[in-house]
């Protein structure tokens, strides 16, 4: 006997929409068909999707930076995931200066176990690259650890130089990991705050000013032609801008690996949301800045069209009291939150007409878990695959206020927005964790991946 | 009780791969799962891909030109696709000057009927337009008829100019079709060829010489250019070169929803095949030429990463003795055969490297299933669908040699290729219609296929 | 003795200035120098640049078309050019259909004839290519006109198609002429003013909207394709955007010999000048459309760093009582005058910082000059050269308006603009033919140049 | 009475060709004219073109890298360029590590004093910035040193960081410099090498392979980037292929002000060379290494059509025997000589019908001395400028071979090339210092230059 049978719901894949009822048993699907005999429990989804899980593979949870702590824990923040769809996440693990790879795991471990809602797994930040950590690093994917992060922007910090890039990039191509890029310009950055501080120009519309397309787009083009000469793929994170997506275009064109990825903020900010009044444009302050709505509209019609592959969330959670209500740029922590609201808001272009809810499904979670090495496990309603599902109702309608979200943080850029088109239910590994919009599972139920070698 | 399963395969569609059993009652697939209750018929297909049959939206049979005519019929050609793995064709009913398109349909589905082993449906081709043609067009997708084709070359025979177009893109813009457009300046081929001509310039390499990729990549920007005017798609239609794909990404970037095929042909001969000496190379002569190997890498390279999404046959089955075998390249009739070959040689790219199986599944089958409006029921291996399956072999090896091959024509161009990955077995509506390489079904089993209208 | 010495002016010629004098025997320059001897007649030009007389290469005078007729002829004409600093004009001889070239020169050549007071050639304009005129397309060059000039729009006008565009080129490549392209694709304009016409769209801004930058880029992208076929130079005219600049450049970056102009009015306009009221935005009808202010500084940042080659005016004085003054868009001849304009609106570049003086000698004058066959005779202040010489005040001042302009039409696009920078003395074949803004010359003092042919 | 007339000339300059006698009084050109009266020296120019004297701006004479020195000194480099129709040469002034840039000048100044018979002016190499040399390169121009350079490779000797890039950037915006920049990656070169040496790959070919035309694409993208970011404009020495030079395109169609030069030997040699047999191979070892034949065809296109505005020789005279001969391509010094045989090599574009003679003079004489200060007094043949001059024989043919060269290193790159047009005599300000092909002048007659700043 099967332990839960979804039925009469709409199945939506990336690759299509099909009627179909769902067998599960223990934590995996294991039929997909019209009129499956009886199970334990069964769920009618009449009226709903039925869509794997999403997979969020840019996060922060739990981070801490010199006077500054995010609202959310591994709890609270797969909590908020989870309500938001999403039942798998890949948080970024970051090296300290003089750290080895093994310590910062262990530590990122730590942070996560016993706590965390959906499963999840770590991306590496390299910082500090020698002949032994690229050592460590050599063996991680063997540890299901398959991505590398690496800064070109915050010297003295996260930045590192080309030449740890061409190491990291040799080390992914030989042992099959993927190389995500933080693509700034860290030095123009700097010059660039550096004359704004001199000339006085504090206010928070600066932070767009002083990381221009430029900055971005110059990186971006820089990492991609030497993941070229390593022969390595690289996935670009946060993309913003047409100006980079040009670049993106020309690696592709000539053989390049490259993927790239967008987050919901660019979706429904722009530049001028930092100058928003009484502090509210500090909330908004988040590295790549917003930029124009001409570049916004290129954004949805790229995830449509396929030149982008992923919206993730970049999730920093800041609280606004406290730490990002401030009026000097410079001083405000660079992110934002929105685990919670990722799938909800990037639904909205299926409702706009900018892809149809399989191209949804392919960006939201499909796409990520195939290039973070999840699949087949996770990312397709499918024989065989971990019953992660999302029942979403196309046709509910609500306004994005804080009082009705889940998340531990004080605020969400998206307030006062309606959207239409909601999660209703969520199951991971066959267990109804989100029930009416609520979670109702048990704190620490998410388990560490060790996810698959990439394979374009 | 089912009446066929297919047991042990791995199911391989374009958006993953499950080790799923599936359930088939009558013509239609209902179930996908594990241990499968027992059926009237069962295939063990232990050892196989289980995939959706391939559909070819590309194939002029039973085609007659003044003094040529297509060694395939209805008959001969589907059950050569049907042998190659391919379950639907769409084929190109063409308009004659001063004929009616409900005149050219009837002709075309006469052709057809009681013939076809595979489903089929019809692009209409429009050479002449007028008040009346602009009607009855957009009546047709009402009657299943969802895509239009233009011919920018040919002068004086199926060229249309720029108004044609225009106003063909703003019948498809409005009633959901898709105008596909042979790219090519007819004027400046005419010229060129008119200058070798004077040259005494004959050989069969000025084929090559005289359609140069400028003469596509002219055509193909201009295609796109008016697509975006009138606000429509467009489905470029057996590209060939880098320049070509270039006003293809650069149209895609404007947001113009551009659709790009290209043929098996290119992703194996160049222009050098041209010149092979004892009229051999008269087989290759077909349009756009040949190009070089560069455009060939770029070809495979743009399949296995999005930027092209078919490969159709272009199947166009002048038989070499009698019509192909000329010595002055201005004579020998354009085209050459390949329906049997298509699915067989696109998956040596598989092979090779350049996309992995659930790519080569898209390209050759979910992706024209959905462009032209044939999903969800063709496309898929899925509950709900058409039990449109093929068992493929991807062990299987052989070499392609005309005597093995199911065809009618007299030769093929992959002669003494080496290949491995073989279609076993082709089901199509829940019948097995070839086993072991032959045909099985029966004549006219094949069914018009009324097309739904074109969404992105 | 000499006949004229012009001294203590600063010479400016493309390639530099210097501090001397000029030396003038009859027609010609014969010496430049410190301390020339004295002559019949002396200039003092203390505080003067001495720079090479205008060329204006895109004239319409005395044109009429059906129900409209310029108010400008060529004495008029000529007077008002000579008074902005132009020395010498290239009309353009329009061919009428069934009419044959020498006809068409022989009407021009008698429009023009004991009238001209600047030096004159003409274009021939192509409208009705046959065998006929393709042969004494040939023999013009050798008659001193080796120009051609075709119309990618007006259908059924002057609009050729591709097979009449690559003819010419052909012609041209052999016999040493440069084709000039009207690029606009006349269908796909045809099309949207249909469109607009049925929607009642009929205010004058729908001038622009109905040919759009991609109707002008597209047929850009398309005769530097077809020059490149032939092998033939192209001479893009009045070139007002990006999208089209992109194709020159493109076409360039492939080893295209292709040469772009612009003209004043893209310069100060932009398309919102088509929504002024009381008809005053008919005045801005002008084809190519005016654009936005982005392609507006494009087009000057072109102009500075060699992109653009060449400014002309493009001059077509339609009056405005009772021909331009029209509400329905469809109805305004498209034209502006601009012919005495046209090198003082340009010299703002030089105050703006577009580019410096020399850089404006080259492209209202050198460029022009040795584009068309002109050189050495025109455009350089040199030893041997025509003694076509204007003096022009860098620090004069003036406000343009039209009672102070000396054209016979009754209106000025740059009505009210503050201008700095105007021809104090105008000099053609040694011959004082302005002073203190005023035509001092004799009527019909102008001659017909037989131009050499075109060499990279 | 003037001191020198030169007659029966055809003067060449960069904007156009006149039938001249030219004056000259002292050092100075006073009088361009017909039938100019006598002088103290008389020479006759029939058949011969009478062109401005070459500059070469980019030279590195007495210079030492650990255990190698240049076999040219200040005499004997400047005797070759004076042999080869140079009178004007700007070497690079090379700042040590922990250097003031007043002790590097002062070292340099010492190095020509009393040695260089052309005219010279000094580009300062920055390669250790901080804040007292920022300062120092602030007071520069004032100085007559309004050009710096900075290496973007050979790290840990020239290489800076983008950080540096900026800073020198701005520095060269606020005082009039043009900053000069050697774009290659040094980070991805090192990383290339690194691995071909681990690999054993060490012949001379692998210097092409570790320095591939990305590792020049990417930097010189950045370096244009990054001039655009602080607002100046920049100049890219030696560029060698078609990825730059789109990198070229890219930044000035955004409206950057980029210079581009490429190197003689880039028009003459390909990586093929560097394969030849008995060490050959290692002459041509130079940076960034030599590419293919389509780059050199490409390269030779864009002087003619402007994208490229200045052949340079990069004169590097590493001796061959005991220096360049080597096996290992990681030891071999990097450069070669080219000094003398600039002017005659570059001129072959104009046999073979790249450009004209005119465009000839501009981009070996008169665009380098406009874009570095030089200009008025140097690269035209016009009043008031010095008397700079080469007579250039268009009809004399020879063999270049070492033996008859002048110049004091052990071998030439293009021995054995048969070459039309030479230098037959050359007047450095009013003094005759070549005739018949050997330098006649006086040691230490050239002149330090204070070059004014630079303006676009």
């Amino acid at each position: 006997m099967l332990d839960l049978v979804i039925r009469n719901g709409l199945v939506v894949n990336a690759g299509g929409t099909q009627r179909a009822d769902i067998g599960v048993a223990g934590e995996t699907i294991v039929q997909l068909g019209r009129d499956i005999a009886g199970a334990t429990r069964e769920i009618d989804a009449a009226g709903l999707y039925v869509m794997p899980g999403g997979v969020d593979v840019h996060t922060h949870l739990d981070l801490d930076l010199p006077g500054f702590q995010t609202a959310e824990d591994f709890r609270s923040g797969t909590v908020a995931a989870a309500c938001g769809g999403t039942t798998t996440i890949v948080d970024f693990c970051q090296q300290r200066h003089g750290q080895s790879l093994r310590e910062a795991l262990d530590i990122w471990q730590a942070k996560a176990a016993g706590k965390a809602v959906t499963d999840y797994g770590f991306h590496i930040v390299v910082t500090d690259m020698n002949a032994d950590v690229e050592k460590e690093l050599a063996g991680l994917p063997a540890q299901g650890v398959t991505s590398f992060k690496l800064f070109m922007a915050y010297k003295d910090a996260q930045m590192v130089d080309d030449r740890t890039m061409l190491r990291t990039f040799d080390v992914a191509r030989r042992e099959g990991a993927l190389v995500m890029v933080h693509a700034e310009n860290g030095d123009a950055a700097d010059y660039l705050i550096e004359k704004a501080v001199a000339a006085g120009n504090l206010s928070t519309f600066n932070h767009a000013l002083t990381r221009p397309p430029r900055v971005e787009s110059e990186a971006t083009g820089r990492a991609i032609a030497l993941a070229e000469m390593a022969g390595a793929p690289v996935y670009i994170v946060h993309l913003t801008c047409g100006d980079a997506l040009d670049a993106v275009i020309a690696g592709r064109r000539r053989n390049v690996d490259v993927i790239a990825e967008t987050c919901t903020h660019y979706l429904f900010g722009t530049q001028d949301d930092l100058a928003r009044p009484d502090f509210e444009g500090a909330k908004w302050v988040l590295t790549p800045p917003l930029r124009t709505r001409k570049d916004q509209e290129l954004l949805w019609q790229s995830l449509g069209n396929g030149t982008l592959s992923v919206v993730s969330s970049d999730d920093a959670s800041w609280p606004f009291e406290g730490q990002k209500r401030q009026a000097d740029f410079t001083r405000i922590p660079n992110g934002a939150p929105g685990i919670e609201e990722r799938m909800i808001m990037t639904y909205q272009g299926v409702n706009r007409g900018h892809f149809n809810v399989n191209r949804f499904v392919e960006i939201v979670s499909t796409n990520p878990a195939c290039l973070f090495g999840l699949a087949p496990k996770k990312g397709a309603v499918a024989v065989g695959a971990d019953a992660d599902i999302v029942l979403w109702d196309p046709e509910a309608e609500t306004v994005i206020t804080q009082s009705k979200l889940n998340h531990a943080v004080d605020f969400t850029l998206f307030e006062g927005q309606k959207v239409k088109g909601l999660p209703r239910c969520v199951v991971r590994r066959g267990e109804v964790i989100v029930e009416n919009g609520r979670f109702c599972g048990a704190t620490g139920g998410g388990r560490f991946i060790r996810r698959s070698r990439y394979r374009r």
